[in-house]
């Protein structure tokens, strides 16, 4: 998607080769027109596909798959992040490694929002090791709902996650994929 | 707002006297069409006003403040929380209590985000105790901008938060007033 590659390069700010820092536009402000046309993006990437509901995790994914819902003429749902270690038997749950962070979490969804029958699409910001979406992909197999896919808008392509989840069968349709970045020659994409 | 009101009535939950549950809508599964009607009346109510900046605070109001930004065509900038007393300085920060959780958090906003001319709205899902719109409002007056007003989605206005803020002369416009609320009785609406 060339209009968010843009953005990237004119707004992101490469640390060492692993940090994109995309907070003035993507997950601390947000822009929502770009956010709409992210939407729009993947409505047309997924428009062979009959959702019904999308997924995403608190809290830089709520404004996206909020302005993408608009275009799938669907709710959203939020997976909650929570450090206790006391689980209702009324919600989904999938434990999610957070290398940025450092620490292991257990992402919940109430079972009341999905269900055998919905086809969900995930949605999130980032991908890179993969550990988010694989915890997403768990909570909608545990509720038995379809699996549509994952709608990313940024995937650091030279960590793993990718091209394990797409390995093991998942859709994962990425609007800008790094290939490569450094603080002297920037950022490069794949293709 | 009438529409928010029968859907409170047709789909809140309500637990005792002090607690409504709007999960299946508003702050886990989040209906973006009744959002969207939800942030085209905060516009209605604020239209004298030249807001160019939306704040808000993770999680559950990050869709709404988006769905209400492209009402407005400005950006959102939404808040974080942060047990973590190792406060960078270059973040605003406020304390905020939750009654809810029973714990004390930092909000904190990005410097780069703030700007003395900025006409910034606020915008939550619930009003109660006000805590978190005071946080926020004290980020607002930390970076110089100008803090507009307001608009909530739901006030429990038999708490003290909102009487309090505007008493302390902020506009507060909320679309959904909660009087009192029984298990028995069900939900009366302020007016």
């Amino acid at each position: 998607m060339q209009l968010l590659k843009d953005r990237i390069r004119k707004d992101g700010k490469i640390r060492g080769t692993e940090v994109l820092k995309v907070d003035s536009f993507l997950n601390h402000q947000m822009d929502v027109t770009l956010f709409d046309a992210i939407g729009a993006e993947f409505k047309r990437r997924f428009s062979d596909c009959e959702i019904n509901k999308i997924l995403t995790i608190e809290a830089s994914g709520i404004g996206i798959a909020c302005l993408a819902a608009r275009h799938f003429s669907c709710p959203v749902v939020f997976a909650k992040k929570s450090q206790s270690s006391n689980i209702s038997d009324e919600v989904f749950c999938a434990k999610v490694e957070s290398f940025t962070h450092g620490k292991v979490y257990n992402v919940i969804v109430s079972k009341e929002y999905l269900h055998p029958g919905d086809k969900v699409l995930l949605i999130d910001d980032f991908l890179a090791n993969g550990e988010a979406l694989r915890g997403l992909a768990s909570i909608v197999s545990q509720s038995g709902a379809d699996l549509i896919g994952a709608g990313i808008v940024i995937e650091k392509a030279f960590q793993p996650g990718g091209d394990s989840l797409r390995a093991s069968g998942m859709r994962v349709e990425s609007l800008a994929r790094v290939a490569a970045m450094s603080e002297t020659d920037g950022i490069t994409f794949v293709d």
